[in-house]
Parts: structure tokens; sequence; C-alpha cells
């Protein structure tokens, strides 16, 4: 079901979300807190988009756990950027593990990664591909349901003329109700568990979805203001301007700081250009812990 | 373009194909002889047949290159067949080299490899898929035409309602036929050159085709009779009883025994359950060398 | 900290070991049930014994978690041996996760597999590989404790002569000391835990050693007696004659059938050719739970 | 054999040296032109010294082929270094493939790389290792000799207690003085060839060393003066004042232009801080083509 975080702010190494933080994203490669596997050992990815190439994603990915993965330590804590997303996979069963179903994905500005699980996948994805256009059907490289979902959102967005961060929002609820439709179209029983974020170096949005009704939607924390960095386990909250103001969204607290704030269910996250925070209701229906 | 080698006949060890002879699949992944480009070092792949499970296909890829995999060379060493297929592979520009994309893919009973290249495949690939049962579609798991010509070659055979060798035959012919029809509808100019094996763990059938109006096909050679074994590089050829006979049709000899042939262009090899071989020329068109 | 399971009985398919129990070696990967970590996900290794080449051990090892490798659940599936070792890994911290690092080590006929952890191993690794003649410096190819406590056990067994049964057990019984004895004399502070076997593909004396006061050893459990299959999870167990009975050493059960049993601390399991077990006392000095 | 090459100038893109130009470190990695066989397909290593981490030396290594690995094209794209080492390996016969034994090293401040091979590495070996103080010796991960010739390069390099690059100079020259001695000692027939780089990330020295008396060192070439870059194939040399001049020593030349040039044999080149070059002979004996 895996985990992830993704980052606006002021520049900081990568090492502060993925290795540093007492509950980094490596500690949940191998212990997660809050999913009942804890175990996340399929691959993991980073993007980091370098100001210096215009903002360009540029991004790592591979099979072997975050765990053990030398490059990992030693890029993470080399690089620093303003915006990075990173993530640990937990395969799905009968997914494969092969670079190319590891996030985040990446297509023009955007990247794209998704916790969670859609219900029968294998039985839709072939039409749910058939929506697709030309260009972003061979854009899809691997089998995952994520990468197929990241597909659909650029399609929506296309259609959208511009690409505000409202606009991605849309796309994003847009492409997850696609897959609903879909589902309810060929009666698939199961539930659909969506946290996923789409970003494009400057702005992003993330969601909080499930359709189960006796089952919480995967855990999502967010965590906003001040300047944020972490270093050997000690995050360092320092007060800040408005405009120097860092957003984290995590599967999971990074740190015990308190400002960690759980993000509501059937929800989306939408952070601007200026790193303002809104949070919004989600239109595709699913369950809602009232 | 790849290389590769099929072998039915009395067990052998797979190092009697893959790293023993003098010009083993292993020697011809860094400096084959019959390609302009020497190396094919994207990967690689062994399939045998498992007597004691039913002549099961037994699989075993990487992405490393065969020279420096150790465990190829435990395995080859160890492990003896009456139906061997390798695969070593030199991935088309752009795609992915992944465990996915490793040849020879297997389905049921059957198992399939490719040694070539479909012009322009990414403008024709989604068609294809399109016209596939939905089972073969969801058997894909790759991107390569390979896979892809390995389904569309299921499909006609399934259709066929039994499968002897000679029904494995029009089934792969059909296939290139309806990928060469689609290159047609679409234009698509440049030349295609198939050299594949469809194999079921008892017979086989091989076919050497390219549609280039001035370029030869893929090299492939046969060898057959006697029984083969090879040790250290030296091939040891015995008189044997005619259903003793050993076939191997290889990209290029393994050996400088010279009872090595050159398989026509246009034409399929056939080998039945007696492991008698019949040259049968195509339908679909292609070039032929006069 | 590892896990690891070694077989001597009539030939079974290696998955009846390592993926077919309800408790198999690939669910012990992720889940293991005996270790405070239940993680062993920095790669695995199998070897087992090819009767038809001699009794050559064979080797296959990757750094990739055993759950996600699809060439183990296909190699598995189809060799059948009548003596198989196979080992998750658990690295110790700092170790690399290596291929050379995976276990079982191969050293001609014999092959050697650990569970532990030797106390402060990098302060006394240069003494104890000095002490090596040296073909058997020249054999250790990885930076592990485990490698290293191999070379002195072929080393003792060399210098016996000959190599029976209880000779391969004094060896390690020696080996061990030597490492204690070294351990003492740089007054390293800490507790050592060595779970090993060394087999020679007839034969195997396995060890369940510590010298913590206050912590009990690494599991380890003994199933004799009768003849084992395991597929799909259930454990068929015929009644057979003596000599057709098999004996399995593992560091977990691997069924839920009630014949396992507890090997006692510091003691030795020493299986004969005719896979008669006894079981003896260590020499070397370490905590017993009286 | 190897290949590599080492940078120092203003911050340029890895890619301007690994993927860039015409003939770049991965065109060498399947078509080399200056060694008899063109093949060095086993793993890479790029080691960059980061500014704003008080240039630290970052290592990214693989083992996989340097032609088909998406992550270096994604990272050698994105970032930027005024000092930049890559290697690409053709493992010596019998030595293993894995990320331990993949160039550059790094201790400390310092990197290290080779293009050549000890004769008869294996029997001096052990010997070497011992002449290594404690630190040093544990500081060897994997079997290279590079990697013992990098340790002891550092041992000396410590004795003369500073560390100005004639003093790195002479620690090169002095560890092949000992290797030298030492195969002298133990009467090893058969060719040495060293081509090395000791980097500190602001100073470095490169040596052509053979003592072949028929065959000529491995090939060194050296570009200086001017502003370098090269992206998409195209070498731009701008003219430039003498403290923005780059300097580049690389395996093989580059790009087609004609200011690289050979590096004589049995000579190394010396690199300060304000980039000037110093070329000077070796003391340690060997062959000198006249």
């Amino acid at each position: 079901m895996c985990r992830f975080v993704v980052y606006l702010g002021n520049p900081i190494h990568l090492s502060s979300l993925t290795t540093e933080p007492e509950n980094s994203l490596i500690h949940q490669s191998y212990d997660s807190r809050e999913r009942a596997e804890p175990l996340n050992g399929d691959g993991f990815g980073i993007v980091w988009y370098a100001p210096d190439l215009h903002n360009k994603a540029v991004q790592f990915r591979s099979i072997s756990p975050a765990w053990n993965n030398q490059n990992l330590r030693h890029i993470a804590g080399a690089i620093k950027s303003s915006c990075v997303m990173a993530h640990i996979r937990a395969a799905s069963p009968g997914s494969a593990v092969t670079e190319l179903n590891a996030h985040p994905f990446v297509h023009g500005p955007y990247a794209f990664m998704h916790n969670g699980m859609i219900a029968g996948f294998p039985h839709i994805r072939r039409e749910l591909l058939n929506l697709l256009d030309d260009d972003l059907y061979q854009m899809v490289e691997g089998s995952t349901d994520s990468e197929c979902l990241f597909a659909h959102t650029l399609q929506l967005l296309r259609k959208s003329g511009s690409a505000t961060v409202d606009q991605m929002a849309r796309a994003l609820d847009g492409a997850i109700g696609i897959f609903m439709d879909c589902l309810e179209q060929h009666k698939i029983v199961g539930s659909t568990h969506i946290n996923a974020v789409l970003c494009n170096g400057r702005e992003a949005v993330t969601c909080r979805f499930t359709d189960a009704p006796d089952k919480p939607a995967e855990s999502l924390h967010l965590h906003t203001g001040k300047l944020y960095s972490c270093r050997t386990g000690v995050p360092a909250l320092l007060e800040a301007d408005e405009d120097e103001h860092s957003v984290i969204l995590s599967s999971e607290a990074l740190t015990g700081d308190p400002s960690w704030k759980v993000v509501p269910e059937h929800s989306m996250v939408l952070i601007d250009e200026s790193r303002r925070v809104a949070i919004r209701r989600m239109t595709v229906n699913g369950s809602v812990t009232a």
C-alpha cells in the first residue's frame, strides 16, 4: 500500500525527509507505524525539482529496499531542493517489482505518486487505458493502477486549458471519479483507497480518499508553517515569515513535533505557489467518517 | 536485436548451450559474430522444461549482462533438460531494460523468444494489443514487440482448436501477417526483422523473416542429427539412432563443427515430437533473397 | 540476524521448504515469528546438491528480498534435491548488502550458513583472517563474520585429515572456540550468537550457541523421522522406513506439525549419512540455559 | 581494464562528461575506441564534490552497465559540480561485479579510481593489505587491486603530514612503488598497467604507468584551458581568463576537438587548486616509450 512524503518550502536536503527524521521514509520502509503491515520494501523513488534546470523534475528510482540502498543515502544527503517527493512501495499482490512500477512517475513538469489500492484494477485496466489519448497511452510504461490514474489526471488537466492548482485538484478529483464510475459499471466488489499527490514543482494537490464503508482511509498528515529542517532525527522549526513557510504532506508524521495534523478523509489539500494551504472536500462519492 | 538458441534432444546441461561452447550464448553476449553491433548485454533469460513436473516451463531471467551473472553459471552447469531455450537481449532504443521485457516469455506450456525488431512498433502497439482477447491482453506484462507477437500467436493457436506443430507454425506465420498488415495500414516506413521461436516443450517452430528489400534477415543456424553435447568448448557429436537425434536452432553456430546449416530466409523450421525437421516457406509477404 | 533451513532426506522440491509451507522461508523473510525484528529482507541464497553432478553444491544468491524474487519462485518449484540449504539475510548494521555476503557460502563439497552475530567482529576480523592458510584466505570474498567462521571451520577440518560428521562437528566447535578466544583477548564486550550449519551434501552439523548471559540463543528447530513433503502449506508426513527418514533443521518451525522440537542451547546436531541424528553438547564456553 | 574521466573547472553538468559528448563515458561503456576490447559494461560510478556540503564527495555506483541505467541519465543531467570523477568498469577476470568493487572509491575528502591491472594481484593482495594501518585495512570493502592501491596511497599521504598536490603525487607514486617492489619480490611475471586518479575535490593527480616492455600504457588524454561545456555532443570551448580554465583527464578524448593531448607514459599530471597543470616523470621503475 506504500508510504510517501511531499515537501514544498525553502530548499532542504532530501535527507531531511528520507533518512534523518526519527520516523523517516527509510524507517517507514521496514517499520511503518500506521499500516497493519509495517513493511514497504518493494523499491522506492525520489523526485526533486532542479531550480537551475527550469525546475525540471529529476527522478531516481530503484527496486531495492530503501533501507539498504547506499546510493539513496549518498544522494539524499547531498541534494537540496525546494520541492521534493519521495515514495516507498509495498507492491500489490501480483504487481511486478520493477523500476517502471516505482513511484513517483514523471511526465513533463508533473510528478505523481500514490499510496493505496484500486479494487479489482486488473479487470478495469484495459478499459481505463483505452480512454486515454495516444500520447498518454504511450506514456504508461508500467502496470500499476497508480500510473494509469496519473495518465487520466493529466488528460483532464489538459482539457482544462490552463493549470492552476485549482485545476490540478479538479483533474485529480475527476480522474478518481472516472475510476469509481468504471468500478461501479463493472460491479467490482472491494474497497478502494487513494491517497495521491500531483505536483508541478511549485504547486501540489493531495487527496485522502476511500470508498470503504468500514475502514478508514490510508493515513495522511500535514505539517505547515515555520521553516522545517531535520538532521539526525531532530526537527528544527524556526519561526519564519509567511513566505518562507514550508508545507509537508506525509503518510506518517516524520517527527514527534505536535504540529502535524491529520488530513480529513475524503478531502484534498491544495498548496499554491505561495505555499498557502487550502483543504477542500472531494466531489467524488466515497465513504466519509462523519 | 538479440541472439538466441533453442534445443530439443536428449537431456543436456544448459551450460552445453550457454557457457561451454566456443561461441556460447555468453560469448555472444559481449562479442557476437553475425551482428554489426556485437553487444547483447541488456539482460538474458533461460527457459527449460522440467520432465518431472509434467514438462512445465521453468523461467530464469535477469537484467544483468549474461557474461557477469554468477547465478547463470551455477544454474546452467547443474540443470539438465531435453528442451531448452536461451536468449540474450540487446534492447531496442527506448525499450526498458526490466525483467518483464526479458525473453523467453512463458504462458502455460508455451515459451516464446524473438531476435529482431518490428519497425515503428510504438505506433501500432495500441492497435495490436486491442485485438487480443482479455486474458491474453492481461498476460502481456512488458512493453516489447516480442511479447505482443507471442500473444497474437497464442490467440491464433487457440482458434485452431488443437496444437500440432503444424498449427503452431500457422499461428506464428499468421501472427506475423497480422503485424505486417497493421504496419502497411499505418504506412510505417522501415524494415522489420523477425526471427522467433515458439515451443511447447516437445515441439518447436522457428522463423527467419524480414521485409527489408536490401538487408538480409537476422542470422539463424540449424544443427541436427547425432547426439550433441559440449563441455569446455569441445562439441561431442556421437552417432545415434534417429530417435536420439538432437536439434538446435541458434542465431549463431555455437561451435566450429561444419554440420551447422544456414536457415533460408523467409522460411520456418518445424520440429516435431520425434525431432524430425521440416522447413517450410512462409506465407506472409516479405523480401526473399532469391 | 537471519533465518535458515537445511534439509536432508528423499529428494523434495526446494519449494517445500522455501515457498510452500505456512511459515516458509519466504514468509519468514517479511514476518518471522521468533525474532524481535521480523524482517529478513537483505537478500537470500539457496544451495542444493546435484546428484547427477557427483553431488556438487549449486548456489543461487540474490540481494533482492526473497518475497519479491520471481526467479526464486520458479527455480524452487522446479528443482528437487536430497540436500538443500536456504538462507534469508538480515544484514548486520554496516555490513554491505551484496551477493558476496549472501549465504550459503560454498567451497568444494562444503556449504555453510549462519544466523547470528559476532560481537565486535570488525575489531577482530583482521586477526582472524590472518590465521588462515593462503588458499582459505583467498576463498573469503565478502566481509561477513559468517564467511570468516566458515574458513576457520574448513581449516580445522583440513587438519583433521578425514571428514566424518564427527570431525565436521569438532571443526565447527573448534572454530567457534577460536573466535571466542579472540574476543576474550580483545576484551570485546557484547553478546555473540552463532547458529550455523556446515554440510557436505550427505552429512551436516548445526550448532545453537550464545555467550549472552541474559538472552536466549537464536531459535532453532529440529524435525526428524517420516517422509516430509509440503505443497500449498500442508505438510504431508508419511510413515517411512528408517532409511527414508528426513531431517530438517530450521530457525523456525515451517509448519504447525507438532513434531518440531527445539534444539537445546549450547549444543550441536549431527546428521550422518544414514540421517541418524545425534545431539552433543558444545565444548566451547558459553551461556547455557540450565 | 576500464575507462575514466576527471574534471576540475567551473561547475558543469555531469552529463557534459558522461552522456552528452560524442565519445561520452556512456559511449565508451559499449564501444570504447582505444582498448582492444571495446566493452566496459561491468558497472560504473560517479563521484562529485558538493560545494554546499564543505565540498563533500558524493558517490553514486551501480553494477548495471552505464548505457542502460536510467538513474544515471537523470542524475547526470541534473547535477552540477566543479569537480567530477566518473568511471566505467571492465572487471578483471575472476573479479566480482559488485557495487563494492565499483570505482571511484571514497575516503574522507579523497576519491580514487583506476584503469589498468596489476599482474598477479591475488598472489600479493594479502601481503599488501597487511602493510596497512588498521583503519585503512578496515576501509577496504571490496577485493580490487584498485582499492588496495588507494589505501596505500592514503597511508603514504598520512605520513607526509600535510596534503598538497605535490604530496598527493608523491603518495601515489610511492604506493605504486610499493606494489612494484612486492611484485618483484614475488617474482610475478606479467605486465602491470596503472592509470589512476587521486582527487580531494580541489586538486588532483593522475598517472599513466606501465612496466610492460612491449605494450603501451593505457590511453590517457588531457584537455586544458578555456571553459569547457558539452551538450548534445557539441563541445563549447569559450575563451576564458586563466582562473576560469578547466582541466579534464580522460581515458579517451570525449570530443573531436583537437585540443586533447596525449599524456606521456610514465608520467603524472598534477592539477593544483588554481587548475595549473604540471607534468612530472614518475620515480618508480617502469617501461618508458622513449
